[in-house]
């Protein structure tokens, strides 16, 4: 077989994942979009059979023949990210046993049901048996990545995040956490701003979660928007789904969730059509995802400069919010209040939410902190940190959909996301100058045009930390997302 | 390895190929309802890597070797049921090679968008090069499938109607022609009964909808309606299926699609708990299919019997519909109308379509007919049947969707089916002589009850044969089909 030949049986296969792939996605997505709930445990046998033959794929013993034989090829740094990421996913795939990947596919759908239920009764304790079930099976999954050496959070961030390590992240995290706390200290005293007054019918919510959505440049051809329990985004290619939540006496909630699936979607809109179905496809991280939709959410939709187009599409839409004005629109988008949930929390205190689940996420995979007694060690931590304790757990342990689908190692993406993108804004406002005065008149397009060459385009060609030092200079630490907090919030509070 | 391993081997895979069954299936609905247009090729790429998988399982060498063994085992006529279904499916996958199984998918699901692109368009030309193409698939499947003996039509109709024949179709159509033709000559000069007047919003239909399949013992913890260009049902198990459409110039299409589909779903939902995702399970035959469709379509939904009922149900949806009382909303869901639609034909004509493209399809399949032909001898058929000619494709030969998906030799089935759901209703007369009272009250669950145990529940436990022998005395035939239709429509004609 030439070296040729070898790349094109790889690129061949990895097509064939992608498509599994992109199936494996519709399924999750009709899962929590669609499907009758009585199908809930025929939808798991299905995802835990479609699991079973992806890994079989992936772990194909003439991978690394193909990989080892393609080296001699002439190619080009498409290419050569071809070879290292197949080599990346084999190894990875190769170290997990096929029945403990179906386990994990399977215990995923069945305690994401268990978690559905219990979160809709507050009652924790009928989930953390099934916590304590997917958590045991986590550690077999990094144990069998790590091969038992190095600290087994890290063999799990690592499927999310390749190259990071808990202890670094603790470091930047730390520091992060030192300067959010005076931030936050600081706003403690100044009065809140005064929220969106009146019913706002979903139907309404929805129109204009479809505009704002388009006018980030969301395209109703290769996406859809639904309602989910938890928003979220799925898919590829040319076919990738948001889905957002409503609260008719919230209009900030739909709104924010659209945008922030909106920037998911359009990562991997953006990659290199080029690319699609190859090891080099795809996101770079869920670092890197995350700075995406936090970016079109936080500094696109809620940017004090965006305030009078998104206002002005938000009352063409819902009518009168009996907010005054853009300035008064800008203050209750980004109003700083003791909430508890995480998707709902303004960037001031948004990262603290995630602290709490990253150590509280180590402290379980450890077992240093047993899952029977999460409730109580989240609502302790929620206290010590925010200074109010949540009322029922729904509000508390049980409000993310995360861990119960296995994720662990995930959370901290976000504020990854977080640091990136406010990286991100610096370097755009750097380079254009006109940026505020396009955003102030809803056009959007110079935001996607500077982010699609240099983040969507590349997919996995580089390394995590070459794409954040081609487009920003270095990867993000908590510097322009500390700067950028206190240029947002010390004027909205008169500090 | 011991029979009772075998037998256990052999159950496990079944359920594992069921399992990626359903994913397929989840595939193809949501390709209908809800896929995003650019999405169109990726699909055809999933659904063929599916499809591919789908075709190893079905041919696993080890699988005649288990049959063999576990004949040896102690097993009830459910499990001799599982081992004669096993051999069939193996047999009928290992014959078509995995290259030609995969093509056939993809194709289907390109095929089906140049189709609906064609039919939008009224542009048969559009289509026909890719029907040609499908057509020149299924017969290198039909010559895979019977070794090249054998009438090659016969090939592709055993695959939905195991045993069934052409030649013996063709005479038992025959005198279905004579019979159908004789009383069309006598409606033909009858006065035709009023339609129902007004507009009737989307909303409003699709609630009655509902509300209808409910009424049939559709049960939405296990099943949901959607909207799609040509109604379906989907899914087996605890998720199944159905949709329907709408004109809001006409409340009827959207009913009698709807309780067409819940008949579907209804019989799938019906088998046997203990057999599901073994070869046993599943539904006898898609004559059987669509005898439950058309039982429920038209000797429950418009039935005189239920007319009040019914009649009662759509004013509380839509209000007032122009039709004076439950007699003349009957004469009005039963009118003999000079259509064009397959879907929308009336019982005296309907068969008089499927005869129509049974014999259109033998001669494509053939080569007699070659496919730039279709549209003319489409016209000079239809023509000749009816006694008037379609005006554009739309209503003529792009008018189904089987076709572009390839599916030949399916057609007859629907003729199966009405034959045998006159079967089982005269039978179901004799055995509960308060059915009608009942119908007319819209208590419609005896008609469920009685079906459940006979054709339901059964799944592929018995050959076709026997299932009909059991349940209604011998397998059905054009008599009891042709005095149901004497017998509703020559009190509407006055003959």
């Amino acid at each position: 077989m030439t070296a040729a030949d070898a790349y094109a049986a790889l690129l061949s296969h990895h097509h064939r994942i992608a498509a599994l792939e992109d199936a494996a996605s519709i399924l999750s997505w009709d899962q929590e979009t669609c499907m009758p709930p009585a199908g809930a445990a025929q939808r798991a046998e299905s995802r835990g059979a479609l699991a079973a033959v992806l890994h079989g794929l992936r772990t194909d013993p003439r991978l690394p023949d193909w990989i080892a034989a393609a080296e001699a090829a002439d190619l080009d740094e498409a290419g050569r990210a071809d070879l290292r990421e197949a080599a990346r996913s084999h190894a990875l795939s190769t170290r997990v046993p096929a029945d403990l990947a179906e386990a994990l596919a399977r215990e995923a759908s069945a305690t994401h049901r268990v978690w559905a239920q219990a979160q809709a009764e507050r009652d924790p304790a009928a989930f953390l048996p099934a916590l304590d079930r997917m958590l045991s099976l986590r550690r077999q999954e990094a144990q069998a990545l790590s091969g038992g050496g190095g600290d087994p959070y890290d063999a799990l961030l690592d499927q999310y995040e390749p190259g990071a390590s808990a202890a670094a992240l603790a470091e930047t995290f730390a520091r992060l956490r030192a300067g959010l706390t005076a931030l936050l200290d600081r706003i403690a005293g100044a009065p809140q701003a005064p929220q969106a007054r009146g019913r706002f019918p979903q139907a309404a919510q929805l129109a204009l979660a479809r505009a704002a959505a388009e006018a980030c440049g969301y395209d109703w051809r290769v996406g859809r928007l639904d309602l989910a329990v938890h928003p979220f985004s799925s898919g590829g290619g040319r076919d990738v789904r948001i889905t957002t939540r409503v609260r008719e006496d919230d209009p900030m909630e739909c709104l924010y969730s659209t945008l922030h699936e909106t920037g998911h979607a359009l990562y991997e809109l953006g990659v290199d059509e080029a690319l699609l179905g190859r090891p080099a496809g795809g996101h770079a991280s869920m670092g890197v995802h995350e700075s995406q939709s936090r970016l079109w959410e936080n500094h696109v939709g809620r940017a004090a400069a965006a305030a009078p187009a998104i206002h002005r599409m938000a009352e063409a839409h819902l009518g009168d919010m009996g907010l005054a004005g853009p300035d008064a629109f800008h203050a209750a988008a980004n109003a700083v209040q003791p909430g508890f949930i995480r998707t709902a929390a303004d960037e001031a205190q948004y990262d603290l939410h995630i602290l709490l689940r990253f150590d509280l996420e180590r402290a379980l995979l450890s077992g240093d902190l047993p899952a029977e007694d999460l409730p109580q060690a989240w609502d302790e931590r929620f206290e010590a940190d925010f200074g109010r304790r949540p009322s029922n757990a729904a509000e508390g342990c049980l409000q993310d959909v995360h861990w119960s689908e296995g994720l662990i190692g995930y959370f901290p993406t976000y504020t990854l996301g977080n640091m990136g993108a406010a990286a991100l804004m610096q370097r755009l406002r750097e380079d254009e100058p006109a940026l505020d005065a396009a955003l102030g008149q809803g056009d959007f397009r110079p935001v996607l045009d500077w982010l699609r060459p240099r983040i969507h385009a590349p997919g996995r060609i580089k390394p995590v930390a070459a794409l954040w030092t081609d487009a920003v200079g270095a990867p993000p630490d908590e510097t322009a997302l500390l700067a950028h907090l206190e240029a947002k919030f010390a004027p909205l509070h008169g500090l």
